[in-house]
């Protein structure tokens, strides 16, 4: 099996965009593995590391790719199923960045009080789970892994790895995990695919900015939809039919995911549009995957045990 | 058992406020019944009614209340535990309803397109659940009923029961069912309670600003916490402690929420502030309550299992 | 000519309803003064005041009212001309109020970084202007009066006098002031008007949450427009038609009073729909009022010299 | 002087970004002129036209760029003096593009009403001003010209020109005008500074997506502070000190740049930060520069005039 391994630091992706030459070749219908660094470059390993010295814009969220899909192109779907993921290491880390998170000035929510201080943990993964903090004595949390960022190129526009869209990347979205098939739209020759930001572990809204960062090995299983595109990206499991929104305010995600979803049921599955619409108002369900990125990523899941029989 | 029910036509509670006299008392302690009309004080019971008709603001959404809460001083803080919702009707009502909706233009979000039309629809309720429309053919969905309104007053002001805020109100949330417990905010002596708005299923987001709407009979018992006062409406149960947050832009519903989470973590389980914050970014879970009245409610919620032990 | 005093300080107005009884009664056409308190209730009068001691919500902001207009029924307009505002007293305040203003966290979007401190200043009011800061070498302010708050009563709602919204209130908007006219709604018999927050100067979008806070004297002349309600205010002058929106996020303000405006062109002034939004998206001009309240306001402006002629 | 036209059609820069080969360089201290292509490629020469041909994003709103500034390097900030711009063409156009503007719904701010129609005008430019429509008696609207978009590069995205951000773009202010300099970030050797999008007039706010939109022939003078870095726009003529916010929602883009108006005040001119702060809230003035882009743009501006004498 193909096992695509990160790029020497010089040239790992900080952005996702046409711009970079493919560091590996897949063809739809392929297994294969990609091994990805945490979103600090698996730089911290203390809690005394310093992070004005790790987090050096714009060169944090480092992602494996880009990856050519062959045969992939322009108004395609991709279909990317995540078989597996391992954790090489046996810790998480997760932090406070200053002028970064949900309950704090950034630099968009600009305020003139002072930034929070910076905060490390190391959080060691062991068979009971994640450890948040030794010293509280509160069970481990479950490893629950996915992926923050899975994206694919845009026609022309380079990316931050920071920040969820349209070509899905930063959405921290819990849903990109084993099980689960991820649709990106294929805006380029060969799609270029983009992986990154492994999580052990992280809550709805990913409130303080992140989660339980880790390393991973993901095995991936991918697929082509010719001729159909995806105009933002959709999960799909056996429970949910997924569309997310990445925008802000973060009712304007929501308006994306929710508008996706009715168009999906609409368009593939014989509701009349006001219908998938009014039945949504009784069966969604909704995930905040997160409210700290450049945009907030919101999920919203249709039940396909409410998807007509025909 | 006191049985408490809505008032005639003319003294429907359509604000939540300090103005009205109250239409019963309880006691601390004292578990009672209410009654209450559904959201359209039960007009509709047909798909051909004229929504114009039935919805002639600010005369929507009553309440039943308000309910004098005997030794409620301000300052305290009201315990609700909701204990049952029986559905006296054999039919829910859902619709769609011009310039309102999270899908639509709307008097906030004004746009200039046409808006959508309107839409009524019957959905019996059946042994095997609520039946969405006998035309498509999907399995009933369960009746999970909850209470979309549930507030005290305000110290002055008198808000509309289309609203919710840091009293409660109309938050639609689907935690304000039977097992749990409401936490609401003493403003005025006897802390004038309102109760409305049943829902016999309902979306997370209740996205087209209508869920299944129905009349209840509630059974609820009242207690009452001196001298301390919650900041923005709180429920618990056995498995979460859960904040809301009722604001507009979504974010900020959702940074009330998480704010006041991490308050309460702080204060009375023992966690360092800047810990609780970190750790609600690994285990915590968020609810959109709505994204279509007058603020959008966010809940986010902590895990009871990851308290510490003493 | 009548002149209308500040009710005693236990009927002050911190909240704009329908549920206090009338202090004064006018009739259209008739011109009449009235008084009001700045929005600390005159009470800070140095540096050294504690604004703990004076800031005890929701009594902040007192406006003088309601003034019961003969003649006014819900479906008319109040249309109030602003002829004079003096400044009986020789300094006005400001302030920096903790977790009020617009580049701080606040009670809506909340944060875990440290409240700003407070911070009182008086400002002399000389025959230069008005002296920001005797310690700092710039010139005098000009003093351009007008009132933060105007509003009539909502059907049912009691909203705080620190709330703008579709009944007026506080906008916060430099164009309420001599010279121009003011149009509100009218939802109760008698229209219940309020006023209060006088500002000696104010910048665009009142950044900190405080302009240079004044009592005043005021000369209106009243008039009644029967039969046609405008749907949130508007002002006008020789120059301009201004439509207010007042909501959150941000562009909902924007959205309202645009679409105000272009109705406005279009029912009134011979203006296709389309047409006028077009042109205004050629020489409209906007005005942020505030930036700081419990919503935002935003006036948009169509110079009148555009208006066709017949 | 050097004149630098805009690429051929296969090499317009629809990005903002470091990808593209520079097509000109210029030194600090120079004068040069710069032709730029209308945001519609100068495509649209009657009402007729398809807007669904014209527009195929994202090949949208072409810049003249990157223009190579020698010298420049990262950390440094590039000053663009705008001396003059000539409208080489005797009409502008304006249309409305189905789901982009501000009062309607959008790719962002998602519904399910019907889209609005397209519609184009064709304005003539007579030496009285701009002819909005001739079939409506109003006069001509004075030519005020303007650039929609400037921008430098960042480090290692190339963004879309329809977006404004810390790096310029797309944030049709109207002080982008002669007279004027801006005051952009360097973040990549040479700048690679972009211009384009004229507007022959435009009301604030933009309101419905599109200005007066010409082709120009700008005249510029470039210079270069070393060593010095803006974080985000700044603008600054005779009477103002500028700064420019772009973020979603709106109050985010007016706490950007209040917050470096701030920080420019206390920086270099003396104020302390809370002073300025609360300085501004009396004297500012605010431009709603666009409500209708991928970010909104708002300029915050403090007169010079009340700058302290040192």
């Amino acid at each position: 099996m193909q096992h695509i391994q990160p790029p020497e630091k010089s040239k790992l992706a900080y952005v996702i965009g046409p711009y970079q030459a493919p560091i590996a070749h897949v063809s739809p219908g392929e297994t294969f593995r990609v091994s990805t660094l945490d979103a600090f470059e698996n730089r911290i390993d203390s809690p005394k590391v310093d992070l004005r010295e790790v987090i050096t814009l714009p060169y944090v969220n480092p992602c494996t790719g880009p990856i050519f899909v062959d045969g992939a192109a322009p108004g395609d779907t991709l279909a990317i199923r995540i078989d597996d993921i391992q954790i090489p290491r046996d810790y998480a880390v997760s932090c406070l960045i200053p002028e970064f998170g949900g309950l704090c000035g950034t630099v968009f929510t600009r305020v003139l009080n002072e930034p929070l201080p910076q905060r490390v943990l190391i959080h060691p993964i062991t068979k009971d789970g994640l450890v948040h903090d030794r010293a509280l004595k509160i069970p481990a949390i479950p490893i629950e892994p996915f992926y923050g960022t899975i994206g694919t190129a845009p026609t022309i526009e380079a990316i931050s790895t920071l920040a969820p869209g349209f070509h899905g990347g930063n959405m921290d979205a819990a849903d990109v995990c084993p099980g689960n098939t991820v649709y990106l739209p294929v805006n380029v020759a060969g799609a270029h695919l983009f992986v990154g930001d492994g999580h052990a572990a992280q809550g709805d809204a990913e409130v303080c900015g992140v989660a339980a960062e880790v390393p991973t090995v993901g095995t991936f299983t991918i697929d082509l939809i010719k001729g159909r595109a995806v105009r933002t990206p959709r999960f799909e499991n056996a429970e949910f039919l997924m569309s997310v929104g990445s925008a802000r305010p973060m009712e304007d995600a929501a308006r994306i995911a929710f508008h996706d979803l009715v168009t999906w049921l609409s368009a593939e599955h014989g509701f009349e549009r006001m219908s998938a619409y009014q039945l949504c108002s009784q069966v969604a369900r909704v995930r905040v995957a997160n409210m700290v990125d450049i945009l907030y990523s919101v999920v919203a899941k249709f039940p396909k045990r409410y998807l007509p029989t025909p």
